[in-house]
């Protein structure tokens, strides 16, 4: 298939690439000309207007969106509308909120224009190692973008898959990047339980290394935590900062709305927030409280 | 009633003072000399030594134990065991774990030296508006001391009572200062929201003002949280690190022996725990984990 | 002054009777007839229509909203923008979310029409004790409707304030509302412990009025918690079943967008969902997990 | 290498097995005669008595335990004490304590007798799959044991190792099972929220099977997980009872003792035993409170 690729940051070229290697043809487009020329390198053709992209692809067109969720998507799809006819397709690839990803399909059902919406997991390796796919949509228009599917999957017959209709897919990414958020709190506790007992001498990298083979927590996570810790097992140069970008605030407040209890995914959320709010007014007022109370010295800042 | 106070340390010589006032009399000891001496001061009359403060009390004599728990109350009991004949009895008025008063007990009743375990709260403000004791012993050794008891209360009949046998009465106290966590900790964050929200421009001392009077919220901590944002409501100079005593350690693991879920009451010790790691090996690995599967900028140290 | 209160449920009749006994005169409404009747017999006036309410009162018109947060709030401002003028004043003395009463506030402002958004606290026992009242709106406004505060509060100048402008007061309800549920929950795990440790057969309607009384964790949650142990210490008859209505979910949202960490405030909320979710699917599945990697036996429905 | 088994339970009878399989030679003992005459027609030869296993082996000797935690292996090590002459080796390849494993090496290394300990991980599939063992000794002990080691690895240079002193072992398997409860706990409320989500009608093992390929949330639980799924994606006829076996309490113990905030791995623990307490006191408490100062109807058991 010919599909035109929009957003080639990270995630946005590694696909073009192995849709390439896949035997697709894809003609990108990003805003900026140096990501352009810098994809023109790796085999990647690309166009310098959105325009241009549209009309070098054969219709039906297939337009698969791999950029920052938000405003940019509802950018692109505002520019995209005008360009396109009954019986294209859009597919959002990118970390969409669900809700705006069933109100973006709404318009463009009006249209003719197919909405597929594909939570795409697998980060930096999954150019090599392929994208595990969690796709919305009828079922229709996800079939005729089989072959896409399976050249961007692990394999063929694995890794992706329809789990219903239009928004399923960015739900069911949400719902996955709030389990990530959970599994890596509880490896980062647990080795961090080690790091502090120091009568053990524990070799962190060591102990994550017999972990991945044969353990009941061996997993992918723990591969490239062996990995991270291979050579810096005191995390030396790293500041105690985690960033978040935005699903499991949306994981979060969707267990809420469904009254489904989800306190470690939760947790992991507010210990990110924790980590970047290193004058915890919280913190201080309990130190005050307690001297009001008991007398207690107040550590002065 | 005539009885000794043993450490006169900020409340062993406030409670000295309050027993005093209320037509006790009190003589005191304390290790420190110093501590001997400003009591005098105040009117508390002490002694060199435990065995002449012993020695200085009518028999049956009462001990009232006021020290920091732990080996310091393990050294002065054994002190004290060969000084004091049956009939006697002993007070431990401190924060001791209830499973050591437990054991302590019972080497005393194999004396025939009652042994009591009063849990004390109030803080600083217990000798002006008295303390709320839970009290564990034997009906007739409580009652016996009933004069000491109405005298430190803060009304007759009002904040003290014997709650079971030795023992219950560290174990309440270990349970009070649990919730006083988790109290300390939901006034806190609640403050935390008010004063990130910018937009507003409220002033938190005049928020816990207005909830202090009719409010579901209104405490006595409440009270002193108002006194502490009162002049200072932005905790300047105060650093954000918050210590512990122990109790809720041991209120913790109490709950998970008794199979008893407290998951606020848990969660208020470890927000203490995180806030005195400034240097979080957990987010550092969480940090270089982002980094390792999506690529994601590391922040450095 | 003269006043209407629209609502006449629970609080709305109480608050009526509040201000009638503090000198007031009230006009009330509330859709049901039964409701207006029983009003009557405790000496509140009311009418049969918003309509007949608004001109029944003299220019310029204060108009009291005592009436569920959400559709039933934007029904009746609807209803009343029609029959509102210039220099009329609107108080929203429910639970609204701020950013409601935000939006509703600009549609009155371009007519002219005050907005105040009052947090209201105090439950049933306002009546009798006073309300806590946060106020958001212009000063003007609010200082317009000071001897409505002062006869609702707990005391002229206490227990009631202008927090901010409009949504202000709102916001600061929710937050008040977010401790609370930490409050409860931090009470509620305490008394637990001491429910599971039989062998000290403790009395908690006892342990409850002994911390009434000059100990740390004394507030009027606690005098309620110890009526609500008096006489029925075993819960006997009540569900493990916890009620929400909507404020601490505004609250746990509220300070993810803010980037505040609330884990105590949060968690009590979640545990209020877990009570009601007596087949957890997640436990479920758990227990699954367990069998399928340890061959851990599993309990049958 | 001859060696000695001590349990013949699920594990030790697995692992007897592979260490055959891996051209060991292995001698059980049990105290059930019926689980001996069972693990026969499985080519594992068993003695009648501790002592006649001793007595079998060649010496130096080495002797496995696999037997539960706590009193049953200070009762099998009591009476193998005598038995026992310098040179030997014991291995507790259960779930020890830490504690309690340092203060039996301390006993055994007055007699010249190895001690050494193994965590051991990988469950029912071990058999299959091969051991992840985590092993505390002297280097030299260790040493010894290699090729027993090598045998039970999923690999001979993968999956095992000598992580420290005697105790780093239980001590590291401790924290592994931490873990293990943090990542279960994350992937049961994942999958709870989507079942929640009825408008999509998302089909469970369906999404687990396209997470096992080349998501960020690939891992052995999850492969797991969808087996579990598969064929029962409502859970039919499983109790929301989820049990834990003591690792995790002492994990999260010791995390405290070291100052650790473990907030994830934690709260896994306590929605386990929430899990059992379908009665749950607080949850009561607190809708009678709600009552008590809202009015609120309490919901009737």
């Amino acid at each position: 298939m010919k599909l035109g690729m929009i957003g080639l940051g990270r995630m946005g070229a590694h696909m073009a690439q192995r849709l390439i290697h896949g035997g697709h043809q894809v003609v990108g487009f990003d805003p900026k000309p140096e990501t352009r020329r810098d994809l023109k390198g790796k085999g990647v053709e690309s166009t310098d207007s959105l325009a241009m992209l549209v009309s070098s692809l054969p219709a039906p067109r297939t337009l698969w969106l791999m950029i920052p969720s938000g405003e940019p998507v509802d950018g692109a799809l505002q520019e995209l509308q005008p360009l396109l006819a009954a019986g294209d397709t859009i597919v959002d690839g990118g970390n969409s909120n669900y809700k705006d990803t069933l109100r973006r399909a709404r318009i463009f059902d009006d249209c003719g224009v197919g909405y597929v919406d594909c939570g795409t997991s697998g980060g930096v390796w999954g150019m090599a190692e392929g994208y595990s796919m969690m796709i919305g949509g009828s079922e229709a228009t996800v079939e005729k973008l089989r072959p896409v599917f399976e050249a961007l999957a692990p394999a063929k017959n694995r890794g992706w898959g329809r789990v219903g209709p239009v928004g399923a897919g960015h739900f069911t990414k949400m719902v996955h990047n709030g389990i990530e958020y959970g599994l890596m709190q509880a490896y980062a506790e647990g080795f961090s339980i080690l790091q502090h007992k120091s009568e053990f001498g524990l070799d962190l990298h060591q102990v994550a290394e017999i972990w991945r083979h044969g353990s009941v927590v061996r997993s992918w996570l723990l591969d490239l935590t062996a990995h991270a810790l291979d050579g810096n097992p005191d995390m030396t140069g790293i500041a105690p900062y985690v960033a978040d970008s935005g699903e499991g605030r949306w994981a979060v407040a969707e267990a809420i709305d469904l009254d489904v209890p989800i306190p470690v995914i939760t947790l992991s959320l507010i210990q990110r927030l924790r980590s970047r709010d290193s004058e915890s007014f919280s913190d201080k007022l309990l130190s005050a409280m307690r001297n009001e109370f008991g007398g207690h010295a107040v550590k002065k800042a």
